[in-house]
């Protein structure tokens, strides 16, 4: 069983590429489940209903999301609608959305895993959202006892917060990755307790900006400290994120391998 | 001519394992330079006169800091004792130590290539220096008639100031990455102008600890919230940081590669 | 009925200055009840037990506290020694002490009244504490039946974090003051539901310094952006609070009155 | 001579206020020159050209701005029609408008004073400008030789770099006052270098929001940590300033004062 999972999908070229791409990547690595982090899939700022619905027409079983999740408005009201959109679990009660839910993942040998997705937003650098150790902690009986698999992504700034979250959830959840920073890092690895583990998995979306702005506005700011009107950059793509490959036996990840493609765009 | 640059030295376990393999690495990869990032070389808290000359005992030829860099005290006096050590250039003046300097390489093939190294540091969710960009501007022309070469450290958290940097450097700087996060980003290549470029190359220390330090004590912290005092970690290690590979005719790099190393530590 | 409320007693000044005054003022203002902010109490940083005991040696009967709590370490065993300190609620559980508690106030008119001290710290440009709002609302029923007073010591920084909380508790609480700033505002007011606010009661240490720290220090660390040691202020001294008048039939508050006494000291 | 200076006006309700009352405080209190703060005058944020045109209908002399200087666009462009607006100096060079100027005043008796103003931004909890205190530091020989009086609006969050930069200019400049938190402070006094200080002088506009805004609209966002769109307040307002009354021999403050008016608004 293959599980995947893409990084931050931003703006209009982020969701080109995953119509254009998705489809062939599943079955070029004969993906079961495919989980995908949407708070930036609209022009960079959370997430439209209307971009929602296309992107669940995709092969997607879950959008994830983060601290721009709502920057579309009408999510609050139309999360409710859809069943695989998760946002972060720590924002306080009551809020619209859910922090988990579990999915069904029928294998092809008929088998289903009962797969549990959380996601959590990290408290450093962040908005002062609930601490993300003491909401998990309480509710790891529960989870465990109605998933075969625990998917966490933990959405945060610091690489300390997301790798002392990653050991705390070691020998617990399936497998914790990171997102937020759109940038992926290269310490995949599994940890003593048997949960995968990578700091962040990067971002599914334009190459060439920066963290998905367009460049020249990100250091005209910098150099002018002065505010301006975000812009997606355009170019050249790419599609970052993870595969696990899932031991079906033991319910386990048995390995973790980034995945970062890039795919040039005619002008 | 090849260049090997190791990311945030923490503590003793990442002076010992410097001392055990630098050589090796060296002899490896035919590195020609070397620089390493030396902010946390002592007990994660700075560089003391001690293990300053320690690590300059190993074939180092230049040092870069952090924001870490006074944290031992005594190194406000005696940098100045320490050609090879550079310290974040946007510190306000007057301050001890420099921000660059120029490097003499000589090859093997006899030709002697001079490599300007920069240290900055960023300013976002990190201390309130000068704006690196604008510390950087007015410097570039002279910088680059002294030099072939000119290699930053650009020491920062937020991934989109290091890639708004690195595009700002982009065809002027040799190459441009990141450290301070302590975990190895996968985003490796060659920007359009020419420059190599990374968000960060990673830490040479202890795996098994949180960016260094013990992993129960920062978890502790994190349930807490209270004050811990910091212990670096034991157990395995690693060696984080890339190797530039250099064209000698037109003093670019030819190629940017990824080392990440781990080592076992009997017990 | 008169509550005397002390800003933040800032080192060795804070706490003579108090030894010396402090009978005086309450018999001054007849004062039936002290409530202090005792976290900066030793040498700025937290409060030993032995200063602890100092203190309570005077007529006070709780000390709040602040982001400083346990930055004597000591404290985290000995606060449950002291049922007259109070530290902020929204710490996670299990944490030693208490942030809530009951206290008895005999009134000269033999009338007993009880009073409940609430110790609260904000988020913004704070530690990472649990939400104040949403950790005071589930309490406030039960807290309410078994107090004829609720007074608040709301520690924070914004000040719009502040004001909102005191809308939040107007016609619940009795009164919200803040600290943490180390600066009296000159804002008090009784708020249309009749709950007493002021946004800083201020400082009670040495005037000359910044917010209690020698002001050379500061301006040196400023300047240079290097790290100092902090040193406590010497020479004259302030004692700054409220004093609230308790309407004792309603038991609202009547007036709120700044308090802003300065002491000359003798070299 | 009298100098009247306001905090930052807020939206409509502030500036209709100053329409009604300015002229009436100016005769009240003998006021020779008038110094607001705009930075909140357009619905909170920024200061567009029509309402700099209003205010400066006004008898004002100087509007001073703070980090909300350039959220109305125009402005950067149309500053440089407005002689008497004076930005935040520690901006990166190029920016539009200017940090200080000099303003000539004409006092009943024939003699004119030259008056410097001065804006600055502080740097803790507060957008990444160059220090102000490594800013001001070589200006200040100049400065003073073309100036009888030099007045600093220093805006800033943090108590300590607000007090700290009062100390760094006291004996040199004339008086340094505190903007951006929007409550005044009870600080108010004369340096023994001689400079008169406060660290905040507060806010003009409505009494019952939140630093301006609709009150309930900041309370959901602390309960919820979802993001609102701000409305100013409605209700009664408030003139926050001071008056300080200068020596005209020692072009000294003699006396600083503050001004804490509120007014009923017919619903
Ligand atoms: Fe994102
Ligand atoms: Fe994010
Ligand atoms: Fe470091
Ligand atoms: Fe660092
Ligand atoms: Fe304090
Ligand atoms: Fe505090
Ligand atoms: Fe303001
Ligand atoms: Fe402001």
């Amino acid at each position: 069983m293959n599980i995947l999972i893409l990084g931050d999908v931003y703006g209009r070229p982020g969701r080109r590429i995953l119509k254009d791409q998705l489809t062939h990547l599943i079955s070029e690595h004969q993906i079961d489940f495919t989980i995908i982090n949407g708070e930036n899939a609209s022009g960079g700022n959370g997430l439209s209903t209307k971009n929602a619905r296309e992107l669940l027409n995709l092969p997607i079983d879950v959008i994830t999301m983060g601290n721009h999740v709502w920057q579309q408005k009408e999510l609050l009201e139309t999360i409710a609608d859809f069943p695989q959109i998760i946002r972060p679990l720590n924002y306080p009660e009551p809020c619209p959305g859910k922090g988990y839910d579990f999915f069904s993942c029928e294998l092809k040998n008929g088998v289903t895993k009962k797969i549990c997705v959380v996601n959590l937003s990290g408290q450093i650098f962040m908005p002062n959202l609930s601490c993300p150790f003491n909401t998990m902690a309480p509710l790891m009986d529960t989870l465990k006892k109605s998933a075969d698999l625990v998917i966490i992504d933990f959405h945060a700034e610091a690489t300390s917060e997301k790798i002392a979250f990653g050991y705390f959830m070691d020998g617990w959840a399936t497998a914790v990755y990171g997102t937020h920073t759109h940038v992926q890092t290269a310490d995949e690895r599994i940890l003593e307790g048997g949960t995968a583990y990578i700091t962040d998995i990067g971002m599914t979306g334009p190459i060439d900006g920066v963290i998905g702005v367009d460049r020249q506005i990100i250091i005209d700011t910098m150099l002018t400290k002065r505010p301006n009107r975000f812009v997606t950059a355009t170019g050249n793509v790419q599609i970052n994120g993870i595969i696990l490959a899932i031991d079906e036996i033991e319910n386990k990840v048995s390995k973790i391998t980034r995945l970062y493609e890039t795919y040039e765009v005619e002008k």
